[in-house]
């Protein structure tokens, strides 16, 4: 830690070791705060989010860590013995060459990043992760949040191997493999008699009750949503230590697109790629697509709308960082783009049939929204670009239950196989 | 390839590029023949296994591969550039120390290999990516199998990424999600009425019919088999090169178990790690139990049973390798153990409650397995033991749908939840 830090995490008495990150920054006004586990800005009321000082950071130091996103420690909110303490081990998952897909949409090279090689098979291990390493140094003892389907899995899964109690409130009418997803982690899964609306509002009420309960994504959310930044930071290291040209990202609360930007600019910051632009592209389902609304309509602001799409893990209808994925897709030269139900489905299905992933419905919005991008000619066909497949198909296989089956039943002879598969 | 391989690879008359692999012999009596795609000896009918002549291996060729099991290619009967061609990157999956699950099993020291984090979440992605590498040298153009789960996705995706066709064969009595899985890769599954069994003889008349299809557990056996040697070269190397002391692998057929003991031996023959004792345990489920129940009766030979079991990926009646497991068990000086259905459930909430992982039925039966081993002092306390996890939760979630729910539904107040929590 340096002595700028040293200072900054002492400074509400308090010693915190949350390695390089020096204190909080209000994202509208650049306000200034110690850190601490708080997210919004007194003084202008806009979201926190940490700044660093991170001195000199050299690729052998990465190179020779831990295969987790604790190779990246010097760039987030944790202490420098994060991969001693008992957490989960999230990240390297792999980046592959997608020939087939680029083949099927007509570009030249796409990379998919394949994020349902996490512990629980969502990208949310990441930003969990960093959650639980930053809320033990604040003195938080019970790692909570109210969830719907991946954060749920991935909190009650990480507090377990930290020996941690977790509080998970889900809503009461949540499908049934959901809610035996979250509750084999033994922590304390609560059904709420109420709507997401409801069990959010309630986390909230919860967080300002119980001074020990971390809700990963309310009282530290500046800490947890850093943890996407390593999404970033993965996708430049396997590429070969540079940047990317184009990239697509779903959007929800608009976070984690924000933060692979910022990822991207924390590594050319310091040295470790050269500078070199990156189009970002923003993907909406159309059943919950305020963001592309506004993008489309040349609005700064996002006007909250009331999700209706089988994309879920993307339903959120009033995203916090909407306006900030707004200016970082206009900064970059990108462009934010939405896509029906069907066209989920059929991203689903085109993945899975051109390499052998199978995705939840955010990765159908990625794909099907990069496919209609590309059409559109806002991809440039002969740039690179990556996809972000952030959950994992077996999470909401009710998605695609209509149109799936076998293509014939046979009886158990050659003759019939071969009659089946005009042979 | 060394000449003594290209001459064997010439032998009949058709040159092949398998890496290092000379020759097949057979296991009883150590027949040898070309590589081809045959499965059993003519001369002897025992099951026939890939031979090597390895050369000069070093650690520094392995650490500089690629984040895959291809980084093992020298030791697997594929060719020299099998990272450049399309197929699935399995492997390299997680070591992680679960001092949780050790506590509660008061032992020293446990080390999970957690095979969750492959492309389609099971081992199985392992041998069939080894089975596809080795049949496109022998001129097969389709990749086929017939299975009821695991092996089914595994082909299916693997299959899609290598721009191949896939047939699967599945009992038409299979669960709803099960189908859907193996459907969305787009291959040619096909519900075949009749139960496993048929299936499986269909498979095998196929297999005979259709020269350029590859059964990957059939005709081309003994590559894909050779894939799960890289479960014992992985947990070697992630233990920082050197060997186990314990380890604990669940038995189907039994080629697992013998094929991680082979790749053990393989890495202390070349001088990668020194040669020291493992003692290898073997884990079945009661309601298919031969080989478990061979062991406990002192005999050579393993009795076919009729399975009844939820660990269905391990509901082999009549296990091929039975025999060879036995053997490798006894050598080592290990154990073998089963568990009923109580105890497998049981082993699923244990390990996901201490570790954050949620594992299959078979990763139930081999936590379980682990217990009852260690209750009966076969496995020392004050050794490691490593515990391979093989497969996902996600896909055997009727297992545990019964005993698992939400703590407790509240109303969407503070007090409510307090109350419900006893706070």
């Amino acid at each position: 830690m340096t002595a700028a830090a040293a200072h900054a995490n002492t400074t509400a008495g308090k010693k915190f070791d949350l390695g390089n990150a020096v204190e909080l920054v209000s994202k509208e006004e650049g306000h200034r705060q110690p850190l601490a586990p708080e997210f919004v800005s007194l003084e202008d009321f806009s979201p926190l989010e940490v700044a660093y000082d991170f001195g000199k950071i050299r690729r052998e130091d990465i190179e020779s860590g831990p295969r987790s996103i604790w190779r990246y420690k010097q760039f987030l909110p944790v202490p420098g013995n994060v991969d001693q303490i008992p957490n989960t081990e999230p990240g390297c998952t792999r980046l592959i060459q997608a020939d087939n897909l680029a083949k099927a949409l007509g570009v030249k090279k796409i990379w998919i990043k394949d994020d349902t090689g996490n512990p629980t098979h969502s990208f949310k291990d990441r930003v969990v992760a960093v959650a639980l390493a930053a809320a033990r140094e604040f003195g938080f003892k019970v790692l909570a949040c109210p969830s719907t389907g991946n954060l749920a899995n991935a909190v009650a899964a990480a507090a377990a191997r930290a020996g941690w109690d977790s509080v998970v409130l889900v809503p009461k009418s949540l499908e049934r493999a959901k809610i035996l997803m979250s509750a084999v982690y033994d922590g304390s899964l609560l059904a709420v008699d109420g709507n997401y609306d409801d069990v959010n509002r309630l986390a909230t009420e919860l967080a300002g009750e119980h001074e020990d309960w971390a809700f990963v994504n309310v009282n530290v959310r500046p800490y947890y949503s850093e943890g996407s930044k390593t999404l970033g930071f993965e996708v430049a290291e396997q590429l070969g230590w540079r940047l990317p040209e184009q990239i697509v990202v779903p959007i929800a609360s608009g976070s984690q697109l924000t933060k692979v930007y910022k990822g991207f600019n924390e590594f050319s910051q310091v040295g470790l790629v050269d500078e070199s632009p990156v189009k970002i592209f923003g993907a909406q389902a159309s059943g919950c697509s305020p963001v592309s609304t506004a993008y489309r309509n040349g609005h700064d602001v996002v006007q909250p709308v009331k999700p209706d799409t089988i994309a879920r893990s993307l339903a959120i209808g009033a995203p916090a960082d909407g306006p900030y994925v707004l200016d970082v897709v206009r900064k970059t030269g990108g462009a934010i783009e939405d896509v029906t139900d069907d066209e989920v489905r059929a991203g689903i299905r085109l993945l899975a049939r051109t390499e052998g992933i199978f995705a939840e419905t955010a990765g159908g919005v990625t794909v099907a929204t990069a496919k209609k991008l590309i059409e559109a000619g806002k991809i440039d066909p002969d740039a690179e670009t990556v996809l972000l497949i952030t959950g994992d198909g077996l999470k909401t296989l009710d998605a695609v239950e209509g149109e799936l089956g076998p293509k014939a039943t046979v009886a158990p002879s050659t003759e019939s196989v071969n009659q089946a598969l005009g042979l």
